[in-house]
């Protein structure tokens, strides 16, 4: 831990809020911005986090991310809307479309909105979790670049397409399952290339679309485009059902990016003949239903508690002390992080120390 | 092939129709069920076929299957219902609550109806695929009884509780995701077991929480509840993401059971005191998204074609020749049984027909 730097979640805020504005973007969204990328940070998420800080910059300095976009609800009825995000940042219209959705739901039960035209928007989770407050059932999907590899392919064709759901309890805490439909993020690899580990089976293949053992080398030859990518949730072939996890990717690309109208698949992230880069189109999903238009919210809470109990005192496997429910390792680094500071990588500190000065902060 | 024998879709459900009439189930309830059980058959999917008549048979004589139901709607909003299947049968009661569904979707946009107090449905994949014909993308969720171990215990406590999504194309077959959410279902363990084959790592685990490597005695060990079960997706432990496959799980048990208000996780199947059987009380959960809600119909099944043919087209791994789209082998396996007949195996064939005989069919 010496070799990480601690800053307070209240100083990554202020410094995400006055990049953002720098390069054009209104208060309300740079806020919102911020606020969903420290939430990354706080809960331990730090591959979704203020890590991204720089990336959005650049887009917004590029064009390719709108500042102050034409943000439009494309076409609505009383339990859906499709939103167009006019390319703008990714955060403050998912987080708009997510409390449409809950608008939604608390008028006719359960409610659904799709995003187009739109960008990297952090953590799935954060949007979940706007439901919980409203006794509502939370989902939200997103696809993303193109890094994960279709079962018997060896080039990647669909993004991690992050699937999170979030529903509350009574006294326990709310269960928030946030995942990657891949085994494992890129970030995963990153650490390992650091630690010069070999990769465990079920991570990656290679550009030839076989198990990737060498860290630094999948990354090397993914990132110039020669092939490999990550391996879907089951692993390499249908052995582990790896086929399950490709199907959950495609699921999550149709919800997100096909019903948006986003661009899809390998298709995200155009470029012009000349090779620009043109803004990303990404899609997402929201959703929300309301407890009540299906059980008293009591019940459904107190069940929840008694779900929670039966999964944590289920007898452990040999040389296991805990049984996990979905969330709450992330709600424990959220109280260290909120007690503590977030602690970032020197790298990365030293690249939002040097972004600031570039801004002129 | 030569040790199967071989019956016709037709004969297979006029005998479930028979059969399940003759223990008082009415004529059109009898018929959607033969025709879901044989839908399994046809495509493939012996493990939820036929195979599970006689268990149905058995339910209902026992009486905790109830033949004539009192299933009636608890609660309703425009965009969703929660109904109460009266211990009926999973299949009739699923398709009206998905038809319900599907109502709902065409008046506000999407719909979505829970089920308690039912029994085993079928394959979910045939009510997502309800959703098809009236361009909407349809989701099917269910709980079951205990199979899947949380990751880090050694005891079943989730059942296989299954995710399947039906989206339409235009020119492409429809996308049919119909997955368990445990690696495998407990029958590849029996086919492991019945060909003496060891079983691979990530499939289950023993009564000590580790990875079982004898089919045979896993099953007798998980059969007289002495501990052990199949793993969720993902495998033991976190290595490669096992906790993921558990949190969709429980997200299923969640959707399925606890907003149904049914009994969940090793709460269903419950029995007396005395050991006697009660009432299964699943719950499962239907929803259905129609598609003119978010972006003119023909644009998305153009997408979805893309989309398919992107994922096809894309550069295969080494020594592979195909990549699939989530239904494809399903539909394949229909028109070969549509054409050849339904392949049973001999033990099968054999109790069907003594089932038929018992019933004086």
């Amino acid at each position: 831990m010496t070799d990480q730097v601690t800053r307070s979640a209240d100083d990554l805020k202020a410094l995400c809020v006055r990049a953002l504005c720098r390069v054009g973007v209104g208060e309300a969204d740079a806020g919102i911005t911020a606020d969903v990328l420290v939430a990354a940070d706080l809960r331990g998420v730090a591959s979704h986090g203020v890590a991204h800080l720089r990336r959005y910059v650049d887009g917004l300095r590029a064009g390719t991310i709108v500042a102050c976009p034409q943000e439009r609800v494309v076409t609505e009825t009383p339990a859906t809307a499709a939103l167009d995000a006019g390319a703008g940042l990714g955060p403050p219209v998912s987080c708009r479309a997510m409390h449409k959705a809950i608008e939604k739901a608390a008028a006719v039960g359960a409610g659904f909105v799709t995003v187009r035209n739109s960008n990297h928007f952090g953590i799935a989770g954060y949007y979940a979790m706007l439901a919980l407050p409203y006794d509502c059932i939370g989902l939200a999907l997103t696809n993303a670049s193109p890094k994960a590899v279709p079962t018997f392919g060896r080039d990647a064709v669909l993004g991690t397409n992050p699937i999170a759901v979030a529903a509350p309890a009574r006294r326990e805490r709310p269960f928030v399952l946030d995942m990657a439909t891949t085994t494992v993020p890129l970030g995963r690899l990153e650490i390992a290339d650091r630690l010069g580990k070999p990769l465990p089976a079920g991570w990656a293949i290679d550009r030839n679309g076989l198990p990737a053992v060498d860290a630094h080398r999948a990354l090397e030859e993914f990132r110039r485009n020669a092939g490999g990518g990550l391996l879907p949730l089951g692993g390499v072939g249908e052995a582990l059902s790896g086929h399950k996890g490709y199907g959950l990717a495609v699921a999550v690309e149709i919800f997100s990016a096909l019903l948006s109208g986003a661009a899809f698949a390998t298709l995200t992230y155009p470029r012009t003949r000349e090779g620009q880069p043109l803004a990303a189109n990404l899609g997402h999903f929201f959703g929300a239903w309301r407890i009540d238009a299906f059980r008293p919210p009591d019940e459904f809470r107190a069940a929840m508690d008694e779900l929670q109990q039966l999964l944590k005192n289920a007898p452990k496997a040999a040389g296991q002390e805990r049984i996990y429910i979905h969330g709450e390792k992330e709600h424990e680094a959220l109280e260290r992080s909120l007690k503590e500071g977030i602690r970032l990588r020197p790298q990365l500190a030293a690249d939002l120390d040097a972004l600031a000065l570039e801004l002129g902060l």
